[in-house]
């Protein structure tokens, strides 16, 4: 956590309110914000404010927020768009330090509502009030009992929202309501995030004490680049849940028209939200299930999940959803079978998933016994108990409840003592037994679907293995690269004439930094043959024409493969000049580059990026089909670590090419790595790049050719 | 509906039950039964049965199953396994129809147990007495009252249930009784099978008027061909609702410890189920929401949904979800865009989602009008409502709920007299509000989860895509071909020889059943080669090694490639022969293969396979990697109609590569389906054909190469 404050914990834990545009109205939020603050117990000072009103539920009315006879931290606005800036200003006056504003009509409504947002900008700036919205769903915050939405079935608790659509926040209130041992911190619909923006929000969410996790419904990030910078500060010490709407094309036209933001695509901002370690949670029935888990259990150090189940078919369905989930089934230690054996019944089955076949059936504590054993192996990173742990006594015998409740209570201590999270499903989750609702009281969530329990696990393992990544990421991702005076020259020289690098130009910038290249040759007209074949011998060589003003070489006819001897170059360089001038007569040629064939091997693609939400982008990904049919790429935000690097590879659908196929030997993935890392290095040095391409790239046994590469210039 | 009925009707709905091993102690299921059969207000006769024993709540016990005083149509047999033989043959003289028996200690543990249950078959053929079971969990068939688990929270209705785990049928119950809206007609636990199998419950379900839905949880398939086969008469008029566990490596290997049925593979095994019209659950949370729906609504007829939402947040994961599922947001046409102005207010999204922008927050009707306006464009397949609906006056003002109640009338008036169905998501399900019992009780499932409800369009648009290419299934798979003289003497050939077809054979069995395959030639020895350049003129040729003893051609050396003239052909021979010598000094050649050397084309495969379970099998890829590694194949059952194969191109992921992609033109996809239908045939003409491996077939924007083409003979 840094020492630097959020100037949001004075606006967002107010000691004094003032509601202008307060209201007489029951329907109307200057009414019913009021209401929520004296139901809630607020214990600060509430000043209405309203010029025609004396009383509203038994609190003096002001006429005017001068008129307040004390200090104000905050001010919710009822009224309507046109007048915000002109109370702005006068909150200003009075020293208010932040304001709730929900009247829609801004930006979101055309040209006239952006103008008005300009001016509400500036009076927030002039004022030196922080604006939270406008065209905001309000703020609550639990812990302060500030409770702006009048929501009555909200309870206080870890879970801090941050969320982009009200009904989301009011259907996770709902769910929270339902679930009963689900209560919130602090939450803030960002509205047009005119002044105040998700970032702040979020910086919030990380230092405030009362928020155990950080859940976020997103539909579009504006600063992505400073999204990431704060995410990553908050998540080694609090986990951060993201859900991102507008998943698909056809979720992004929805989105897109619901928020004025701009939406990326959704593989790649899940790839670079995970870089920084946040939990991204696909469904939307998962959030709070995800989040709760996140706040209330530790994370696994690993992927080795132990099942232990009472029936042969939920064993099974958790052991598929675990597999799914890339997730493993531990292997238990002889002397854990051995444990296992001595509680368990005959026909038990000792290897995971551990299925009692009974054994619990007359005895449910048991089980508690099962979870201690398994949980102590070393090689089992978490428990998972499926079945109908909590309804033994309404299955089989009343009698039974006194030995569920003992097993409940062990199964606490043993959570309250293990370093291994343990996920408990039950069929009879929604029953809510005593036993399962002591699990719960005690912070061990209780799932009734498995489904969700499992993709808890994934996100446990998930925190877990990030958390464990942490000290690796940091020696690793220190590695710069200092710019070169030649490179930089080239860069400049391209800029001058704005045009990019030319293939020679930006392999040479690559060479400058070690990235291994072939030989490579420029020749400017036909006079040299007899030199290229005493360089390169009886190597077959491509020729490729040079020309600013011809893109797609092999289109112009500006490639020719397999040449060996000076007749053959000179008929190939005959054709491609002849080529580009039918192609492009005005095209300026700079003469031919002429390399060794690559040898076939494995094709891949590395590209680099400028997107407008998060900045510079490395993509990797398999070449062909692969890349362009079934998008099978992995993206990271640069600057990158070895880790982050390496987790690229492993991400990919297709990665067990990269080991080898068809009898193939394993491709040099150090070598890749190290290639990886320098395009990004050689990014963050020069500014000038805007974009890189590598593509292909093939990939051998030992080592890698490039052979074609694309640096493009900023052209600002 | 076939005319014949299921002989499971007088044993499922039976109008006497005897309760052998019959108990006083309340925890043995000899009492539970009973108790079950008493509270559940069975009209039938119960006979206890049990030596030692006068009285069991208040029934008189027999001493013996011939002591009883009237016919008996099914015993429950609560006896060990060492009874069961000689309880069954008594059973048989007293002329009980069908007996269930719980007891477990069969083939499940071993050798002995195994030779038990011979026993049990034999006593069960014997005595005409079929056997439910054993190691069952029991059935309960509750239109009839019937309810031997004694379950006290399930109620009545159309979801019957075939479950190889007694767990996940309590699972269901526990989730049914948490719904409040959800009954069950019949269960069987199949158990070990020995007798009655899984297909004759299936059959039984298909026939039980009582039962909508059949739903099955299943660990693995014995006889799968049946299945299909079953299920293919019952999907046209009833929905196949089925969840196979073992889904993954990990799921199998826990599967395969509880049953003693072989497990396929996942991916195959849902492709033949969907061939055949079965709805395929991959989330076990999602059986019943799933299930239930399909009994309910009407099927929709395509793909595209229309949303109406009242507010942005859930409209955009439900348009996320829809598309994720394969399904389309419907393009809303001008008039209904117009219809919904007129009723919306003027900030309302009129592009789907319908967003009625707070519209309803003061006027819940409007939504019913919405789905009516929405629902009545034939653009639009099927209607989805998300948001608050249900909770208005719960988060507005209670003067809402009689709006809100109207509203609900409403939908369910539409709902009855549109052929669209309307799913309905509310982050009020749980709160169970009036509007919401009302819909529920209407038969309109309300989903509190955004992805169940777009599971179930998925469900309900996959069901109706089925019912609406029955006809063009039907007519479409009759064809078959004739087997023919010459290509039935090369199989007796090659199996007299035991040996699978040669390649050159191979080619002319097809091409006697008019698959296009170019002009080959099979030299035997060097003295041909000016006939073969006269035959094949300047086009470079391919030559293969033809030898029944060398399986990998290039292993040993057997393929060259691109040969033009008869220098080179007589070079390649000489090596080829020195190579296969090389590699098996053993290995008889019959010669060489010629043929021109194909034209690059988009690579794909074509194979039959003989499924253990499932028969023959039909697979179709696309080559190389995109096969190997990232698994992108379709299966179907043979015989498979033109529409099923056409189904196949459409659901490899990379089917964008038959359409053309890097600027190339599409393939010529009626001769690929032409190619596998053919396939097909041929493989149904021939009993003597075990396999077929055509890999790779070439394809090109006119027709196609076959590369190479294996036929291995069956050799029992």
């Amino acid at each position: 956590m840094t020492a630097a404050q959020s100037f949001l914990h004075a606006i967002l834990a107010p000691d004094s309110i003032a509601i202008i545009g307060a209201s007489t109205d029951p329907t109307k939020r200057g009414y019913t914000a009021i209401l929520g603050l004296i139901q809630g117990g607020y214990q600060g000072r509430i000043y209405p404010v309203n010029p025609r009103a004396k009383e509203i539920l038994g609190l003096p009315v002001y006429p005017s927020i001068e008129a307040i006879d004390g200090p104000v931290d905050m001010a919710l606005i009822c009224t309507p768009a046109a007048s915000i800036p002109q109370i702005l200003h006068d909150c200003g006056q009075k020293g208010v330090k932040g304001a709730v504003v929900l009247a829609a009509g801004f930006r979101e409504t055309g040209a006239s509502g952006r103008a008005l947002e300009q001016e509400l900008v500036a009076a927030a700036h002039a004022s030196g009030v922080r604006v939270i919205g406008p065209n905001t769903s309000g703020m609550f915050n639990l812990h302060k009992r500030v409770n702006l939405l009048a929501l009555t079935a909200v309870k206080p608790g870890g879970v801090g929202i941050i969320s982009q659509s009200g009904n989301m926040l009011l259907a996770l209130a709902m769910e929270a309501e339902h679930d009963g041992y689900i209560g919130f911190s602090t939450y803030v619909g960002p509205g047009n995030q005119s002044d105040v923006g998700f970032n702040d929000y979020l910086q919030y969410l990380g230092e405030d004490p009362g928020t155990q996790v950080a859940v976020l419904y997103v539909e579009g990030f504006s600063d992505g680049r400073k999204l990431l910078q704060v995410a990553s500060q908050i998540t080694p010490h609090k986990p951060v849940v993201i859900y991102k709407s507008g998943s698909t094309a056809l979720g992004e036209k929805s989105a897109a028209s619901h928020t004025g933001a701009l939406t990326g695509s959704y593989a790649m901002t899940v790839d670079l939200l995970r870089q920084v370690g946040v939990t991204v949670v696909h469904r939307s029935d998962q959030i709070l299930p995800v989040a709760q888990s996140l706040a209330k259990l530790q994370p696994a150090r690993g992927k080795r999940i132990a099942i232990i189940a009472d029936g042969g078919g939920q064993a099974t369905i958790a052991a598929d959803r675990i597999a799914e989930a890339g997730l493993e089934l531990a292997e238990l230690a002889t002397t854990t079978r051995a444990r296992l054996a001595e509680i368990l019944f005959a026909q038990a089955s000792l290897n995971n998933p551990v299925d009692v076949a009974g054994t619990s059936d007359a005895n449910p504590e048991v089980m508690a016994r099962c979870i201690e054993i398994v949980g102590a192996d070393a090689g089992v990173d978490a428990v998972m108990l499926v079945g109908m742990f909590g309804g033994y006594h309404i299955r089989f015998d009343q009698s039974l409840l006194g030995s569920e409740i003992r097993c409940a209570a062990a199964m606490v201590e043993y959570a309250a003592s293990c370093s291994k999270p343990l996920v408990v499903h039950s069929i009879y989750a929604e029953r809510r037994p005593v036993a399962l609702s002591l699990l719960r009281e005690s912070g061990i969530p209780v799932h009734g679907s498995i489904e969700n329990g499992v993709e808890v696990l994934r996100a446990l393992s998930e925190r877990g293995c990030f958390l464990a990544s942490l000290p690796a990421q940091q020696a690793s991702s220190v590695a710069q690269v200092q710019a070169q005076a030649t490179a930089q020259q080239s860069l400049a020289q391209a800029r001058q004439s704005g045009r990019d690098l030319l293939e020679f130009e930006a392999k040479d910038l690559l060479r400058v930094h070690g990235v291994p290249l072939a030989d490579e040759l420029v020749v400017r007209d036909d006079q040299h043959w007899d030199a290229v074949v005493q360089k390169f011998g009886t190597t077959p060589l491509v020729m490729k024409v040079v020309s600013k003003d011809i893109l797609h070489k092999s289109d112009a006819g500006g490639v020719k493969l397999k040449l060996t001897g000076a007749a053959a170059l000179q008929q190939a360089y005959e054709q491609i000049m002849q080529g580009a001038r039918a192609y492009n007569a005005e095209a300026e040629v700079h003469g031919v580059l002429l390399a060794p064939m690559a040898h076939p091997g494995v094709e891949v693609i590395i590209g680099v990026v400028q997107d407008p939400i998060f900045g510079p982008v490395l993509m990797f990904g398999l070449g062909g089909v692969l890349v362009e049919v079934l998008k099978d790429v992995a993206f990271r935000a640069i600057p990158l670590s070895a880790n982050d690097a390496r987790s690229m590879l492993a991400q990919l659908a297709g990665r067990q090419i990269l080991d080898g196929v068809r009898g193939q030997p394993p491709v040099d993935k150090d070598a890749l790595v190290d290639l990886i890392l320098k395009v990004a290095q050689v990014v963050q040095a020069y500014p000038e790049i805007a974009e890189v391409d590598l593509n292909p790239v093939l990939l051998y046994p030992d080592g890698y050719a490039v052979v074609d590469a694309r640096i493009i210039t900023r052209k600002d």
